[in-house]
């Protein structure tokens, strides 16, 4: 019992449309029945903007939207005014098969760069999805199915309020983790009653501690979409704090979902800030350390190397008194005062989950990144499957 | 007929002391004969700095430098107050050596970080050095031999001057490319007479356009270092413009030995980044995509794949517009206009060198960042061999 369409007034589905030269699902269809329509969206910071970012960022602008219709098999990212135009036709096709206008319609792709999509797969995908519109798990896991390109499976949430209310979602990708096959999307669903404001409030409040703080290889692909839909079908108006708090456990269960799944992996890190002079300080330290190709390899040979971070979080944009740090890997304190504080053989990195805590003892201020290692199999997904 | 000890007025040594478990050579000196001193260094910008960089800082303030003292085998890094001590401990015993102060005498190290140095063995191997300083080649290439950590050979450069002088230099390492064993370190010396100012500003040009534009991984390390003593035995003064442009070119040299020998890289590319709006915008583009690992694994599978690259720079910190930007590799253009110029079977990446031309179109300014691919080996070497 989980995926989009659990929240009351919601249908999905995920079905092959012929645009993926595998026969795979390929599209999905989510589809908010009311009575209300409010919506929000977070996109790609990277200024090449896909066409559908593009497309949905401007619909959003109402606040509003009736469906979401989403494609692997393709990023249309690179593709001109001519793939802008493909866009604006999938979302006209979703409007007229639903009764809605285009501008109620946000578009989602992922895929490869660079390539026009196969419109005439496109278009009728949309009739056949059309037709398998369903309520429940089943239809919401045809959705997750459909929108994944590398993924080893699909990944859905649902978190239900005792307040009678609920919050539904999927997502696919990690990062830019797979090959040329570029995107993080994500659809959360809710039946709360949302208003406009509430729901942009809530989801920037929840990605920037979820998904905004999931780092695999550093990539902000050209497709990356998070949107909320909320169709008030419960009847029940939460708490601005209640639905936020809410929205960022599904979001959170969304992104470890995506870390696990990251191509290559074989640790789970959580990079733990605190003692920072700000937030923001408190990000980028853990940014930077799990980009760093150095720590990284050594996470993949469980080797507690604290120097390595060391010298990683040095040259973050940060507030940093070597005086003050501290490093800990999996509850042993390698490093404090400017030196060495224990062996590195007493930190254990065989297992597959790691906590690496930074101190920076200049603050009160925390985050915590999730990452993983830099593989052989990372190496090998991302080059021998390429072309 | 090349290295330090090439230029007039320069001996040089390279010994085994005992630093290394290995009992290879780890212990090197650098002197200046004169008649004149005038030295400049640049520094790692990591603010977790090794205890030989914080002396070498200091003692530079005075723009005058007797002689350089380089080991490998430990990096004295985060070694705390005992690990300063052993670099003042160390500087003391060549100043006594060769009758000059401590605060004459910089101090290189590389090796392992968190470690402090077995000082009995780099006080003695300072007798030792000292007795077998020499001029000319093989004495550079010993002291270039004795600074190499994983490095597979030692990296030495000559380039002389019409008018009389020359331009010689050692240096090791790549980034933080080898496992555990942090650091770039570079000592150049010249015959010219060079006054103070023109030293440090020569170094700096020259190290802006060369040092800083060699990007393996995004590792700055707690011990980079380049230095430059000038002994002004030739007893020609040339223009700072000549001397800027030979320090360059000998900088140059090094550096792209540096790449070539950089662990694991299967593959040389240049990343020229032009019309960019300012020298900053094309730096930071270059390195974006230079330490962008999707890009860095297409590369090493000999893969086109201009969308990772498109992926890549729309993340950098500088100013791009979609409709002017293109992209060629090897000399073909793939991405221009907005979209497809080409395809990418067009370009053939089989070889080791490999070009990428970034074309922002919206200015004048230009930079070209060196890099390499990210192997199997890479992984294997800073994962499997770090502790």
């Amino acid at each position: 019992m989980t995926g989009v369409a659990m929240p009351a007034g919601f249908r999905a589905a995920g079905i092959s449309a012929g645009i993926k030269d595998s026969g795979g699902p390929d599209l999905a269809l989510v589809v908010n029945d009311g009575p209300e329509f409010t919506a929000a969206g977070v996109f790609t910071r990277n200024v090449i903007k896909a066409a559908p970012v593009l497309w949905s960022q401007e619909v959003l602008r109402h606040n509003s939207l009736r469906a979401v219709v989403l494609n692997s098999g393709g990023a249309n990212a690179a593709t001109g005014p001519g793939g802008f135009q493909d866009t604006h036709a999938t979302a006209e096709k979703v409007a007229a098969v639903l009764d809605a206008g285009a501008a109620d319609v946000a578009v989602c792709s992922t895929g490869l760069i660079g390539e026009r999509l196969p419109m005439d797969a496109v278009l009728s995908g949309v009739d056949t999805a059309a037709a398998a519109l369903d309520t429940g798990t089943e239809a919401g896991l045809a959705a997750a199915t459909a929108v994944m390109t590398t993924d080893s499976h699909p990944k859905q949430t649902h978190h239900t309020h005792p307040g009678g209310w609920s919050v539904g979602g999927l997502a696919k990708g990690a990062g830019m983790l797979a090959p040329d096959l570029a995107t993080m999307l994500s659809v959360l669903t809710t039946d709360a009653v949302v208003d406009a404001g509430t729901a942009d409030r809530a989801l920037r409040a929840a990605t920037r501690v979820t998904f905004d703080r999931l780092d695999v290889d550093g990539g902000t692909s050209t497709n990356d979409t998070v949107l909320l839909l909320a169709s008030g079908a419960s009847g029940h108006t939460p708490s601005e704090a209640d639905f936020t708090a809410l929205l960022t456990e599904a979001a959170a269960e969304l992104v470890r979902l995506l870390r696990s799944d990251s191509e290559g992996a074989t640790k789970e890190v959580d990079i733990v800030v605190r003692g920072a002079a700000s937030e923001r300080d408190a990000v980028a330290v853990g940014r930077t350390v799990a980009e760093d190709n150095l720590v990284k390899t050594a996470l993949f040979g469980s080797d507690p190397n604290w120097g390595r971070i060391a010298m990683a979080l040095g040259r973050a944009d940060a507030t940093i008194a070597p005086e003050t740090l501290a490093i800990s890997i999996n509850g042993v304190i390698l490093y404090a005062a400017g030196t060495t504080a224990a062996s590195r053989d007493d930190a254990d990195l065989s297992g597959r989950e790691i906590e690496i805590v930074i101190d920076l003892g200049v603050g009160a201020e925390s985050a915590t990144i999730l990452t993983t290692d830099l593989s052989h199999a990372y190496v090998e997904e991302n080059s021998a499957y390429s072309t």
